[in-house]
């Protein structure tokens, strides 16, 4: 690049962007997007999870999601500090631009639809399997993630396999970090998620 | 090997490696194909998803599908419309090329392994994840598959995250609609499966 | 585009690739690899994979998995063999790169974190979803894997459908085989993976 100025490099970049505008051939056709480097992403956005969790008594209304089996005997014979091996959670969990829960009559920016299950003896993870289900005027589609949640790290990463509608095609990495958190009846998770293949 | 000196080894070491790369254009290897619109699939199909339902009485025989887990209390308590939140089901489920099931003795165009469960608490949405089997003289190789089906919407997409053997690698959209339904014991899905990224 | 000429256009593209592939370059980018025939992996490795099933009476300080659904009426009426239709089993598996368990003390080369549910009534297969999860001074990150384990075939194929850390983005597919097994409380599948999609 050396002996080129700033400003021609900027055109450059500019003509290159309309001749791949161009190669949309059809209509309504979407083109193929693919970061050749991990550092530039096509598409980001952070979403934050809440998980309120059906204590089985009080919170029946507001609860989002509830244990569908119980931890199994290997957590709880053993492992008398209960880490819930084998339970499994379904949620249909509200997922917001920021921190608060949706004020009552509000839709959240979107559905996060799936479950979760705790998978280790001495201590606490878990994994998932769920769509991130949008349907708002500013987005409608679904991205679909699986991939550990590996709660003694400060952030781990799921993987976006796949999307429809404004994700279609969609892949990327999520990286999650516990935002906050309230007993055993609810959790925050700050979702910062990066595509690096999309359609556009 | 005998009778050969070193030097023609070598060179018969490189004359085989060529020959590797040339056959990756034919025999056993496949070419990556991908689809840079939308537009244009490299690979279609339109399967039908018959799942039979054990009723726990009387059709144990014919049923392909079964629920490992009851409604959570969350789903029965409160929402007493019985949407069977936290109800998975576990299904090896024919699929065929037409509308109709398979006659006895016949065997189905592919056989879809899996389990969906249901994640909503006012009404129906579930969530899928499972493989199409394919074991005939047309294809021989699964696809994978995951994602929400928004049941209140007339079609609704999930994600083929990966394949094997003739659909090896491949990625695409699985569009469904509900087909046909008798009561809670059948229903019949379309699925309109389109790739977007194949190997050929 | 107006103004320019064809060569022009073809030598713009020529710059901007070089331009991109300069950009890879820093520190912590990662640049994409794709395999363009199955002949031909970005990266592969071969991994044990160890599941001790928990029996309910006297391995509870040894067993890595443990079923949290019991088999379905589906199963154990009908089909006497007892297949466990339905049962699904959440494990936490050591993964060596030798056939031997890790010794006391010892770290395996991976850990599977996932579960696999039966679905199959005459016979076995089952469904996997897991992550294999590398904290190691060779390896650190994720593999995503889901797919169907057919289990009356010699071999069968998983995708790998996503991946983290050192696996950022990873695509693939996982080769299975039984290598051993002891009754129903031991077995160890030999996994051949191989990438075809990296970010090196």
């Amino acid at each position: 690049m050396q002996g080129l100025t700033a400003s021609s490099q900027l055109s450059l970049a500019v003509v290159f962007a309309v001749f791949l505008l161009g190669s949309a051939d059809a209509a309504h056709g979407l083109t193929r997007v693919v970061s050749s480097s991990s550092d530039e992403p096509c598409n980001e956005m952070t979403l934050y999870y809440h998980d309120i969790l059906y204590n089985g008594v009080n919170n029946t209304r507001n609860a989002t999601s509830a244990a569908a089996t119980k931890p199994t005997a290997l957590s709880t014979t053993h492992w008398k500090n209960g880490t819930y091996f084998g339970t499994l959670v379904v949620f249909n969990d509200p997922m917001t631009v920021g921190k608060a829960l949706p004020v009552a009559g509000e839709e959240p920016a979107a559905r996060a639809q799936g479950f979760y299950f705790y998978d280790k003896q001495e201590s606490y993870t878990s994994w998932f399997g769920f769509s991130i289900v949008f349907n708002s005027t500013a987005h409608k589609g679904t991205m679909n993630l699986v991939g550990a949640d590996l709660m003694d790290d400060k952030t781990r990463d799921l993987s976006v396999v796949g999307g429809t509608g404004d994700f279609f095609m969609a892949r990327g990495i999520a990286t999650l970090r516990l935002d906050a958190s309230e007993g055993t009846v609810y959790f925050r998770l700050q979702m910062d998620i990066k595509l690096y293949e999309c359609y556009v």
